[in-house]
C-alpha cells in the first residue's frame, strides 16, 4: 500500500468514525464551531494571506492563465467575505433532527421520520481556496463529515485553511475528523478515493466539466454535481412585451457564464415582430451575438442589428457567453416540443399574460426550476430562499434544482412503542 | 443489432415518451385505470389461470423447487387478492401534484417545489407473477411509465397479465407505453437495459439477493432495492421482562424468512439472569436454534434447553430462519458498539422502561428503522401507514425505509413572478 492510500484510507476513515457521534451533535456546538471558524479566518488572516502568496508566486511561475490565478488569489477582504458566509451558515435553521410525517397509528405506535446526515461527505476541487471553508461550514451544520481534496496549485492556502478548520471543531468539541484535509497530491489518490463506498456516502465534485465528468465517470459513490444549463426562454404572444425585454435581457446579461444564464429565445411568431426589433436592440447594445433562426434573422434584419443565421448546433447549446439563439414557433405546442427535445432539464421560463398558457407550461415542461414571467438566474439556492447552496442537481433522484442544507441529509424512522408485536 | 435489443430500445423509448404526458394525468385517468385492471382481472380470471397452467406445467417438468412453484401458481383466491391489492393502491392518495415548502420571497416570488413522477422505472423481477401487477398498480398511481422483464417460468402468466394493464390503461385514456412488457426471454438483454440511462430513470430489481447483486453491479442506472436486514433487539436492563419476551418472540417468529426479522437479542447482564431463561423457553418451543455467547449460554443450559455456543460467523448474520444469536453485554455502551459494528442499517429496536436509555438509542443508532418497545417486524410500508410499499430500502440517498408511492416521485421547483429579474 502506498503512503497516499494509507493517508487516504486514514482520514476517511477518521471521518467515518466522526460521523457517528457528529450526527447527534447538538446545535450550539455545531454554531460554536462555525463561529470560532469565522473568527480565526480574520484573526488569523496573515498566515492564511503568506500561505496564498507562496501558492501564487508558484502558480504565476508556472505560468497559469490570469482567470485561475484570479480565483486562487486571497486578500484580506475576500478572507472577510469567507467568515461572513461561515456566519451566514450559521444563522441557517439546523436541518438536523426535524421530525417528518410523524403521526400515530391506529395500533398506537407513533411514527415518523426524523432528518439525519447522510454521513461522510467528500469532495474533489479545484484552484479557489474558499471552497475549503464553503463546504466545511455546510458539512458542520449538518452534522456530515467531511473529506477535502483540493487542487495542487491551492495547497498551502488550503492547508492553512483546513487547520483552522480542524482546531475550531476541536475547540467546539466537535469530534476529531469531523473534517479531514489531504495532504498528498498524487492524482492517482482520487481514483482510489472515489472506489470507497463503504466509508464515504456522497462525492461533490466542484470544478470545471472536465472535473466534473471525470468524477461522474469513476465515482462508485454517488455523485451530486451541477449539470449542464441548456436554458430557454418562451415568450408566448401573451407576453407583456416591456417584461419580455427585460427578463430575457437580464437571464442573457446578468452573469452569461452560470448554468442559469439564458441560451435559447423561443418566440410565438404572432409577437415576433413587434418583440423581437426591441429585444435585438438591447442585446445588440450590450454585445450579445445573435443566431437565429430564418423567420427571426428576417425581422432582425430589417432593423439593422447584426445577427447571423443559426446552425443546427446552436439549438441546445450551453453558451455560457454572450450569444443568444432565437427561433420563432407557430404556437406553444412547438415551444413545448422544442424545450422537451433540446433542453436539459436545468432552468426554463415562460413569458406571458395568458393564464392557461402558464399553467400548461409549468405543468408539462420537466426542468428543476421552471418560471412564469421570472429570469431564470433565480434558480439558485439564496435567491429562493435556502441561504446557501452546493450546487444545482439536474438529477430526479434524491434532491433536484439549488442544493440547501437539507439537500445533504436523509432520514430514519423511529418509531415509539409500548410492547408493541405484530400480529 | 440483434431483435432482443431492438425490443427492448423500442418498448423503453415508448416508456420514455409516454412519461411525458403521464407526469401530468389526472388523478381520475390513473384510479380508472387501476380499477380497470382490478375489474378484468377478475373478469378475465380464466385467461390468466390457462396462462398460469402453461407455466406451471412446463416448471413442475423442468424440475423446479416447491418454494418456487408454489410462488409461480397462481389461483381464483391469489387473483382475487391482486385485484384488491390494486384497489388499494388506486384508493391511496395520488402523490403528484403536491406543492412543498411553498413560500413568498421578500421580492414577491412565489416558489416552491411540486411533486413529479421520476419518469420511467424499469424492473427486472422472478417467478412471482403477482410482481406484474403489483409495480403497473404503484406506477400508474405515481404517474411513472414502467418496463417490466419478468422471469422467463413465468412467461405466459405475465404476458396474460401485462395484456390486462396495457388494454386497461388504454381504456383509461394513459398513453401508450405506460406499461411495456419485454418479451424477448434471452439472459443478456438484461445488461443491455441496465445500461439504458438515457431512458430509464431508476431500476427495482425483484427477488432473491443473487439478482438484487447482480442488477446493483451491472447498472449504470440508480437502483433501489431491498437491503440486506442484520436486524438487533438490545433488551436493557430496565425492559419490561413480558415486553422483552413477546417483541424477540415476534420479531424472531412472526416471519423468520423476511429482512425485518430478528438475527441478534442483545441483552444487559443485570436481567439476564431473569429474562433468558423465559425467552429460551419460548424460543425453544417454537423450534429457534439458540446461538449464545458464553455467558447466556452458561444461563440458559442451566434451564435445560437446547442450545450452543455462537462461532464468530454467527453475529452480524441475516438468518432467514429460526436461528437466534444471543449476546450478554455489560452495558447500553457494548450494545451499541455491536449494533453500529454489526448492523447492516436495517430495523434495529431497545426494549427498556428507562427513558434517558431508549432516548440514546434512538439518537445513536444509525439504522432505517429505529424501534422502542414494538416488533422489528413494523419496519414495513403497509404497517407505517404508506398503504403500500416496493421494498424497504437501507440507502441514505433518495429514500430510506419502506418505499411508498412517494418515494418513488420527485420534484420540481415552480416560481410565479411578475416580471422579476435578478439584480
Amino acid at each position: 500500500m502506498s503512503t497516499y492510500m494509507e493517508e487516504v484510507s486514514t482520514r476517511a476513515e477518521r471521518a467515518r468514525a466522526a460521523s457517528r457521534s457528529l450526527s447527534y451533535a447538538s446545535t450550539e456546538t455545531k454554531n460554536l464551531a462555525l463561529r470560532l471558524i469565522a473568527e480565526s479566518l480574520v484573526s488569523e488572516a496573515d498566515t492564511i494571506l503568506e500561505a496564498n502568496q507562496t501558492d501564487y508566486a508558484s502558480a504565476q511561475q508556472s505560468g497559469m492563465n490570469p482567470a485561475m490565478l484570479d480565483r486562487l488569489m486571497l486578500d484580506i477582504s475576500r478572507i472577510k467575505g469567507m467568515a461572513g458566509d461561515v456566519l451566514q451558515v450559521m444563522s441557517l435553521p439546523d436541518p438536523i433532527g426535524e421530525m417528518i410525517e410523524m403521526h400515530t397509528l391506529p395500533n398506537g405506535l407513533l411514527a415518523g421520520k426524523k432528518r439525519v446526515p447522510l454521513g461522510v461527505i467528500a469532495s474533489i476541487y479545484e484552484s479557489r481556496p474558499n471552497v475549503t471553508i464553503d463546504l466545511s461550514s455546510l458539512c458542520i451544520k449538518s452534522g456530515n463529515a467531511l473529506v477535502l481534496r483540493g487542487g495542487k496549485e491551492a495547497y498551502n492556502s488550503n492547508k492553512a485553511l483546513a487547520e483552522i478548520v480542524a482546531r475550531s471543531c476541536q475547540k467546539a468539541g466537535l469530534p476529531e475528523g469531523t473534517v479531514e484535509f489531504i495532504h498528498s497530491t498524487e492524482r492517482e489518490l482520487v481514483n482510489y478515493l472515489l472506489k470507497m463506498n463503504h466509508l464515504i456516502d456522497m462525492v461533490i465534485p466542484r470544478g470545471g466539466s472536465g472535473l466534473i465528468n471525470m468524477v461522474r465517470e469513476n465515482s462508485t459513490i454517488p455523485v451530486v454535481a451541477g449539470g449542464v444549463g441548456v436554458c430557454h426562454a418562451y415568450v408566448d404572444k401573451a407576453a407583456n412585451i416591456d417584461d419580455a425585454v427585460n427578463i430575457v435581457f437580464n437571464a442573457k446579461t446578468q452573469r452569461p457564464t452560470v448554468c442559469n444564464a439564458l441560451d435559447t429565445v423561443i418566440v410565438h411568431q404572432d409577437i415576433a415582430a413587434s418583440y423581437l426589433p426591441k429585444l435585438a436592440a438591447v442585446l445588440a447594445d450590450a454585445g450579445v451575438e445573435l443566431r437565429c433562426d430564418t423567420k427571426s434573422l428576417s425581422i432582425i434584419k430589417d432593423t439593422g442589428c447584426k445577427c447571423q443565421q443559426a446552425s443546427n448546433e446552436d439549438w441546445g447549446k450551453e453558451f455560457l457567453a454572450l450569444v443568444i439563439a432565437i427561433k420563432t414557433v407557430e404556437n406553444i405546442d412547438e415551444a413545448l416540443r422544442h424545450i422537451a427535445y433540446y433542453g436539459s432539464g436545468h432552468s426554463e421560463a415562460i413569458i406571458s399574460e395568458d393564464y392557461s398558457a402558464v399553467m400548461r407550461f409549468l405543468d408539462e415542461v420537466d426542468a428543476s426550476c421552471v418560471f412564469a414571467n421570472a429570469s431564470t438566474r433565480f434558480n439558485d439556492g439564496a435567491q429562493l430562499g435556502l441561504g446557501a447552496e452546493l450546487g444545482i442537481s439536474t438529477q430526479k433522484m434524491h434532491a433536484r434544482g439549488p442544493l440547501g442544507l437539507k439537500e445533504i441529509t436523509s432520514y430514519k424512522w423511529i418509531v415509539f412503542g409500548h410492547g408493541h408485536i405484530r400480529p
